[in-house]
């Protein structure tokens, strides 16, 4: 006879098929985040985006109506998932529109398992800050009873030259007994703790050099992404990819930062990434068919506030003037006392920061390209919410980073949304009718427009005069396609039959203009920065485009907006993740940890959030492709063609 | 309605008037033990030693009744605590024999506080290793907007000249919150971690240096003694002086590592020594009007079994040969890990350990002495149920260490017991009829004999021809105070009806071949390593002679039955509780800090327990005063004066 506990009620999930319990009066996008289920939510969970639409299919909740919700959805049983309190069990469907598929994950997966992202930095040798040794010692004699540290130590002296070593306490307690266990032959694992100290985090009896591993992460605001990494042999035995499940508190970082903010907030945005990462550790180990006890260093490479969180640390001063971060060389933190699932001695190192918005990532990026290597100038570009750009040699470096909004992830779009299955990223359009020619990610029916896919709309759109460079429609065009909408004029990429949402998906001017002032942004950032070193864009000798959105942007597109700038297209280079990249080679080679300690310390960080000069830029910049048009010499738009 | 739980009893024990609460049939030992009630248990709860008993005055227990215990006790309700399981609620009365009275300890307190433990060390400077910094910081800026912790760094680089710092990593999630709590100016505490790097252990907001304090603690096997020390003075504010809570698991060493290998008895001994140093910090913070947040530092000196016992490591291996601790240089560790009630930010120094059986008691003393410091060669003798004796001076140091058995503690006598209220220690004989003049401490009716009293005893015996040198009584004396008993002979040195006990307390044959046993171990032990540096003990300039016990002992008695060498008394220091000296000058100093590191180096130990030197002289000593009398000059034993 099954007992009905009043303090526990059933919910079920569609079409994740996920089962979960929750308190009766809890809310359902906090039940859903803590079964691991993702719903959309821009905004954080305030109700203010919409984004986070739920059929409740069976049971009940209680539930404000916004005006998010129509009366007809309403009456349909639609309710939004942060605004709703469960009273009873309930069978839920998460729509369509508020769905986080995994589809391009796993394409980009792939890609990474096929080494997409391409390392430029080269002289490092294969030599990881953590190494296991294996040490011999005679035993014990009344004539040599030094103690049992002072034995190990002398050993790894006489054997490895090693001076300066530390041991972590409480190794202490199983000290005597593993040298026993082992005969005197024991493994000890080291780890590099700084310039001048070694630590001993492990002893193991016995030779078990053979199990040696550790782990990379790139954690980024949306998606994490991981690899499993073979310290013996300097390869990847896994990768994963997982949306952030901090994604249910806000889809960018402000959003996370104002969530912090609330009681209890910090602690469930630190608890979201670190189950991220352990559902993703347990993905690879299995894969990989290894222990986590056999694990025994993570490195880390994340933008300041993704760091903040992850540690634990109020990331508020990141976002109030003059943005002062906590910490940039973060010192090495045991990694179970974030609450990762790791044995006690595995240690998390995070990459160094630059400044509140040029964080780890950049450093690991920078790294991996090896930009910091060369003599000719590089200008390096992370285009996202956050966008950051570095220019520099192996002399120097400045960086600088700019809001550009969420445009780029499909925020702030009418129907914009992440770059995931069902989104519309390639676009044309027939010359002689107006009509769309679209392109979905998992070749299924469209439900929105990803970043990449807006830039090609635009672009498209522009080319074709449908729109005119101050992105404004041309209202004397003969289309059904183009027409007037509740957000003035608009274009219609897919009839609502077409969809998977049944509605119009549209395009509107609300959205150019977003774009425009997102692209703006990015440009007048690099523009600021080349200038603030006296040179100009042309004197760039490289481009690197760096990020998996990069990666999936059209150049000539790209360039067409104004979004990069006008350069011989050979110049341009696609690094893919660098930020993994880096901290794969962090991982592998003291040399690279070093280096990008160095590159963090080199890096001269320009503030552009209250530069003169930045804001002149942009406002230069909120034009297609620009309103200088001398310097987008090979842009042509056909002005008056449409007409 | 108050309703009776089966699963909690109460008991009570006279006459502390304690209350406490138990599970019916678990033992009655460790409920006193966890409710911080001592008895007496030699033998660490194997029910040999027959120590620990106590009256169930009310309620029951059941009990095996063993030799211990005759029918008439049993009959009137007389038990052994630690073969006792309770069944009901009970009363109980701890007898007076099983009792651990503070007397002692109160007097010892108060020669504490009047600085009896003076210090022959010089030359060293007050600086201690926990220091309180002010630091004012410049305000961020958009064009100074470095980390928090940058700038705190460069802050103490620039008011300090302080390089190498490092940061508990639990401290960053505070560390942007002070800083502006402070409005820029705070309080850093910092660590002396090793010669190269200082940690900083606690930040406050302001300036927080006026509440600065430290602990120093001399860990005994039997008693454990504390001050509370004020860092900005250089003055002690408290003392206190506790029995250890371990007694309870056995009274020496070897009982409490047997104790030790049941299962979770590492864990209750740790908890044992922690418990007994919380109650220990709640009385003299109170005493002192602190708190204990203000508390940053900790300086433990104890023997090798107390330091592991403390810090949580099997001691297994300091009893079996070759006899090897687990580490000497012990590392910070933070005291809340190990439970003791303070801060996270105060940290446990260990005086580091020079072998098994030379501990950090050892070295403190040394350190307080100045013996490292000095030219002239020093003999320091430190006599307990473990002997531990050290030669040297400024340029070398040899040590040993050899077991005298529980004697001098007033173990394995028939009527011995520990120096507290009820021990004969005064002793003196009336020359005319053999009767004894008995001096008490606490000036009540005795119960026992201590240890030093034990040594008044026998050389007056001896001196009078009452023994013979090689400890057996004359019995051609006419006395009714010798008599035949149980064990040979005995003397009575109280009847019945003048004791606490209501039995004739006496010394047995029996008795006086263990003090003889433990004495001719002491001196061979000196005797070996004096021999063993090519010296002979007249070459000694100074003989220091350390701890609580050494202080209450009478020199001419000594060396009448030949504990101590033949020496002119001038050359005889009493140093008091020279550990407690060392910890607390180590408290004071980083100088002093670094000195004790230096004498743990220094040391040379030398193993006797194998060693045949050791053996030979140890037999030439079974006699009073020596075999050899040419090496005792001054003591002449009138031969047949009693006949």
């Amino acid at each position: 006879m099954a007992k009905v506990s009043p303090e526990k009620l059933n919910i079920h999930f569609n079409p994740y098929n996920v089962d979960t319990t929750a308190k009766p009066g809890s809310n359902l996008m906090e039940a859903a985040v803590a079964a691991g289920v993702h719903i959309n939510a821009s905004c954080g969970g305030t109700g203010v985006c919409g984004t986070c639409k739920v059929l409740i299919r069976k049971g009940e909740v209680e539930s404000t109506r916004t005006k998010w919700i129509s009366t007809k959805e309403y009456e349909s049983g639609i309710r939004q998932a942060c605004q709703s309190q469960i009273i009873s069990d309930l069978i839920v469907d998460i729509l369509p529109e508020s769905r986080m598929e995994k589809g391009v994950l796993l394409r980009e997966k792939k890609q990474m398992a096929a080494g997409a992202a391409m390392s430029l930095a080269d002289g490092w040798s294969f030599d990881p800050p953590v190494k296991k040794l294996l040490v011999t010692l005679p035993q014990p004699t009344l004539e040599d009873n030094i103690s049992d540290l002072s034995r190990l130590l002398k050993g790894l002296k006489q054997q490895y030259s090693l001076d300066n070593v530390l041991l972590d306490t409480d190794l202490l307690p199983k000290l005597a007994g593993v040298l026993r266990d082992g005969g005197w032959q024991v493994t000890v694992t080291t780890l590099l703790e700084n310039d001048s100290y070694l630590r001993i985090v492990n002893i193991e009896p016995g030779d078990a050099r053979a199990r040696h591993y550790s782990l990379a992460f790139d954690i980024g605001t949306t998606a994490i992404r991981g690899q499993l990494l073979d310290l013996n042999r300097g390869k990847a035995l896994a990768q994963s990819i997982e949306y952030n499940r901090q994604i249910s508190y806000g889809e960018d970082v402000i959003s996370r930062i104002v969530q912090s903010q609330k009681a209890g907030g910090l602690k469930k945005l630190q608890w979201a990434v670190v189950a991220t990462l352990n559902d993703m550790i347990k993905i690879m180990t299995a894969e990989a068919g290894i222990k986590t006890v056999d694990i025994c260093h993570l490195v880390v490479a994340a933008n300041s506030v993704m760091v903040q969180l992850l540690l634990g640390l109020d990331p508020k001063y990141l976002r109030l003037s003059p943005y002062v971060p906590t910490v940039n060389n973060i010192p090495l933190v045991r990694a179970n006392i974030l609450g990762i699932e790791l044995g006690e001695h595995a240690y998390l190192y995070t990459m160094p920061l630059v400044a509140s918005y040029v964080g780890g990532d950049i450093v690991a990026g920078v790294l991996g390209t090896g930009l910091y290597q060369r003599e000719t100038v590089t200008l390096y570009i992370d285009i996202g919410t956050n966008g950051e750009m570095v220019i520099g040699n192996s002399d120097w470096m400045v960086t600088a980073a700019c809001s550009a909004g969420p445009t780029f992830e499909g925020g702030g779009i009418k129907h914009g949304m992440i770059a995931a299955a069902g989104a519309i990223e390639g676009f044309d359009i027939n010359p002689m009718n107006y009509e769309p020619i679209i392109d979905v990610i998992g070749g299924e029916r469209p439900k929105g427009i990803c970043g990449s896919g807006l830039i090609n709309i635009v672009a498209t759109l522009l080319k074709a005069g449908i729109i005119t460079q101050n992105g404004k429609f041309n209202t004397a065009l003969q289309s059904k396609r183009v027409r007037k909408g509740n957000d003035g004029y608009e274009y219609v990429l897919a009839w609502a039959p077409e969809t998977q949402i049944d509605k119009d998906i549209i395009i509107t001017e609300v959205d150019i203009d977003n774009l425009i002032r997102s692209k703006a942004a990015m440009y007048a950032g690099c523009q600021t920065l080349v200038k603030s070193i006296g040179a100009s864009c042309s004197d760039m000798e490289h481009v690197i485009i760096a990020g998996t959105f990069g990666c999936n942007i059209n150049i000539e597109n790209a360039v067409t907006i104004g979004l990069l700038p006008d350069l011989p297209r050979e110049r341009f280079i696609f690094i893919g993740n660098g930020s993994l990249l880096g901290a794969r080679l962090t991982s592998y080679s003291k040399d690279m940890l070093r280096d990008g300690r160095r590159i963090a310390t080199m890096m001269t960080n320009i503030e552009l959030s209250e530069n003169a000069d930045f804001m002149d830029n942009y406002i230069a910049a909120l034009f297609l492709p620009h309103t200088h048009a001398e310097v987008f010499p090979s842009v042509t738009i056909e002005k008056g063609r449409a007409n």
